[in-house]
């Protein structure tokens, strides 16, 4: 087992610690939660000293199995005040990993007003002076960071944003190629990393050896199957490596479930525009990369490297969410304006959903001209330069809208909703209301059965069947987290009958255990538990899992409402184990 | 019995409805509280169409009785999102009694972006454009209406922070003197009243006979002693005839427990500078008026009318806690400073105590140096401009510090402190913690036996005893609330062993009822029972009847903690009737 590095981030002291029995066996989202659950008080105010900024790789991140490289960063969540994990790509987890650390922990705050940084090495911890970065974006902080530490360590930093300590706030990881292309975006944790006065973390593994697994053959036997597993399925072997995520912006919109103009219809008559097909068509005749990972062993490369006009590297491809709440929400349809705003947030370090939902709201209320994208570019600049309207913007969707009054504000736990209709794909809307994330697609994708077509098939329109659904995919989703692989691995899973079992079979590998897919669902479960439990303590009721009211409304083109009742819904966090 | 007067604020119509037995017997507010719990869906968005607002006279409003003309008006509040009442002095409630409504009750909201007006008169209720009064100061429009309707005329109005529909916005009534002195300051209903796009409210009584009693000569026999009981009690007949509330600022501050510098210590070294005495000095210096009341019929006349340098009229005097939040709390000094800010407060329309503690909060954050009220004023002014900085600030406290991103914020249910700090009078503290209108002195005003040796005494640094006095004040408080009294009448009220009788004698006299004064207790309880019950199904919880953690730190001149636990404080909320 590894160790638990905590890091006071007011007496500038570090600690390694033995893993008690209390987190014994958990990574990944598994112990973040369950850290924050323990250690965290709930009612405590997210930029106060009280409160603590987790970050744990999986429980298979840093072995060769493919696509197990994700970090998670659990807190108590300045955005939804509940508990919170985000996870991205990057190179920072497999680091920690190899240097056997299970979780780094931030703790406590500063009294002054100066910014550190963290080297973390295989023979030394060191808590260095940052101010030379402050009020610097992530593009020039990392790169200066590679100039001075290397351009193989890992880098985690926060720009003018988190600087803010605002609750869109992301913290930013650099990609294989050292640009801050890798967000755990949602929640607003990069405030909390600012609220303790943490610029950057840098993680160099030099020196450490490799991870052994304890049964080398049967890992490479089971890891082999899994990579074929992923590279057969129609999903991550073929659409997300071709179009990536954009993939969805034709389909959802044929589907009428792409929310434009503020969730009014589920259609945008210029989707085209901001289509996955015309990104690819600029990526080629613009000299960019197509289909690059988001870290190393990822066999699904999803991500791009998009240029501008000039043929010059501007920003990493577009999540189709990205492109949704710059695009279709805002009734944006230049695909270089929503490239700039996607470096901008990347850059200052916002989170691109609540930003773009913001920026939305903000049309909502007369602040700008629904469609304007330049006027958006010149708003979201104002994040960086620290202007009121900087940090209205900056605290996301909820904030904005509450700030001008508006009373159309598509969120849930104060968490802005994601890029797909809770009306017109319902499996989803459930996850959206009932996650202890706050609206979070990530959480229980219901996209898969409502309209992909994968693990099942239900109609995205109708009730039935949907509780169920977004329960398991929350379960699953945990699981996954908790084992540092990237979510898209679900859709091969669940169209598999072999998925779960070549994951526990690489989890056995790995610790010599003899874990059952039940130990999985189990896992799952008590992740959710845990942090069902810590929102309750904090003062979540079952009124904080529905959607707000503007979703009675009918939506066209199906005309659907939300029609889900708070103890219909409840259904979806009531847990039976095995 | 009257009638409630239901506006529709989209259609432009207007109905007149018999009070239906659910309404029956209650009035200020028993009357909105009642109306909102049973009309208004607990989980709607505040500024949506869902939401109510009810304006209710008192019982005793309009008839002789001393001190009976206050207007309660009630909806779910935009700052709290729970259930609201506030209410003031003027000359709406006691017109509005005359024209025999019970209740005038805005409903809906307008789908255009024009502002009307309502003008109700013996004959008649017109709905009439308002645009040209919009973006318009208190001031001025209640100049222009008086001008076209008359000196006599009673009126309501918001300024450009309730048009803008911010968290902080008021609705002021006219003074007996066409001044918007008068404030339904806390939980910013006058955003409410501005997503329903009502500019001004203006009622006109003329023609109307005065009101009847059922017993004329009991009434007459009873009022007599209840203006001899008000009259003859120290406080209210000499302590605020004499200096207003700010008659507190030396005594609280004595007491240790005058809040400053962001609820730092409680004392300030300058609090002679800012008290009632200098301010009695400067109105007499200036020909301005020490003692006037709100409302005719007041015999306690703690309100002033203070003059600039010049002799020309400024505001009207300050209370207590308008002195302490742009004081004390902001480390400003200078009254003639703290006088504009109350002015701009008035004129535009914002509460007083969440204003002027946004400021402490904004300073706490950085965006102006503590003691700088030059710096204050043009940061309220900013509010008029419509700015983004003014939305962060017209949106009060806790909006405030969240854009900040600051974890000092004195709020509970995200209404801010007042001026009396919770860990110095505990008697207080236990009302802002659990009053359903979010932290509130006038909830029940622990401050009375804590500090000033009313209705019993009770040791303020300690906690035995608090729960049940702020209990007990709250049950009083709302059924004073509901009779449409002055709050200070309490004072006295709880001095004397005929206190509640004489009340009861009045209402019986009023109606040709048999009340006694255990079915004044019953009604108190049911208000605050209807409050509760309303805020359990908008999601409130016992984490949300506590104060932030800050005020677990030790608090200095008796180094005091807060340190109820949550169930202790539910004690508070648990009723027994008798």
């Amino acid at each position: 087992m590894g160790k638990i590095l905590r890091i006071n981030t007011k007496d500038k002291t570090t600690v390694f610690q033995d893993i008690p029995d209390s987190f014994a066996g958990l990574g990944g989202r598994a112990l973040t939660s369950k850290m924050v659950l323990d250690e965290v008080p709930a009612t405590c105010h997210p930029l106060g000293r009280s409160n603590k900024l987790v970050f744990a790789p999986g429980l298979l991140t840093g072995t060769p199995a493919a696509n197990s490289g994700r970090l998670s960063v659990g807190s108590k969540s300045p955005l939804t005040n509940g508990i919170k994990e985000s996870n991205s790509g990057g190179l920072v987890s497999q680091k920690l990993a190899r240097l056997g650390i299970s979780a780094l922990v931030l703790e406590d705050k500063p009294d002054d007003d100066t910014f550190s940084m963290i080297v973390i090495k295989k023979d030394c911890v060191e808590i260095l002076a940052a101010d030379e970065y402050a009020g610097m974006g992530n593009y020039e902080v990392m790169e200066k960071l590679w100039d001075r530490y290397g351009k193989k360590t890992g880098l985690m930093t926060i720009g003018q944003a988190g600087e803010q300590r605002l609750k869109a706030a992301s913290i930013q990881q650099a990609d294989p190629k050292g640009r801050p292309g890798r967000a755990m975006g949602r929640g607003g944790l990069g405030a909390v990393m600012g609220s303790k006065k943490i610029k950057a973390i840098i993680v160099d593994d030099k020196g450490c050896d490799r991870i052994v697994q304890a049964d080398p053959e049967a890992f490479k036997a089971a890891n082999k199957k899994w990579v074929d597993l992923l590279k057969n399925h129609p999903v991550t072997g073929q659409g997300l490596p071709g179009l990536g995520t954009a993939v969805l912006v034709n389909l959802i919109n044929e589907a009428g479930a792409l929310p434009t103009k503020n969730f009014r219809t589920g259609r945008f008559e210029h989707a085209a525009d901001i289509s996955g097909e015309k990104m690819v068509e600029n990526i080629e005749a613009r000299q960019g990369v197509v289909a690059e990972g988001c870290h190393p062993g990822c066999v699904i490369k999803c991500s791009q490297a998009y240029n501008d006009k000039d043929g010059n590297y501007l920003t990493s491809g577009f999540e189709y969410e990205t492109l949704w709440a710059f695009g279709a929400h805002t009734m944006v349809r230049d695909l270089d304006d929503i490239a700039l705003m996607d470096r901008l947030c990347d850059d200052y370090g916002l989170d691109t959903i609540d930003t773009g939902v913001a920026l939305g709201v903000a049309m909502e209320g007369g602040l700008l001209e629904w469609g304007d994208g330049k006027a958006c570019i010149e708003l979201i600049k104002e994040v960086a330069l620290g202007t009121a309207t900087g940090k209205i913007l900056g605290n996301g969707a909820a904030f904005t809208g509450d700030a001008l009054g508006v009373d159309r504000i598509p969120a849930v736990k104060r968490q802005a909703l994601p890029a797909y209709d809770p009306r017109s794909v319902k499996g989803v809307g459930v996850t959206y209301a009932t996650t202890p994330m706050g609206a979070d697609h990530t959480a229980g994708y219901g996209v898969t059965a409502n309209i992909l077509g994968v693990g099942g098939s239900i109609d995205p329109l109708k009730n039935d069947d949907q509780v169920e659904l977004s329960k398991n995919l929350q379960i699953a989703t945990a699981a996954i987290d908790a084992a540092g692989l990237c979510l898209f691995v679900a859709f091969a899973v669940l169209d598999s009958e072999d998925g779960v079992q070549l994951i526990v079979d690489m989890l056995n590998a790995q610790y010599g255990l003899a874990l059952t897919p039940d130990d999985v669902v189990k896992l799952g479960i008590s992740i959710l538990e845990n942090e069902n439990e810590f929102n309750l303590m904090a003062g979540f009721t079952k009124k904080d899992d529905q959607l707000p009211e503007m979703f009675n409304q009918t939506f066209p083109p199906h005309n659907t409402k939300w029609t889900f009742t708070e103890d219909e819904l409840q259904d979806a966090k009531t847990f039976t184990v095995g």
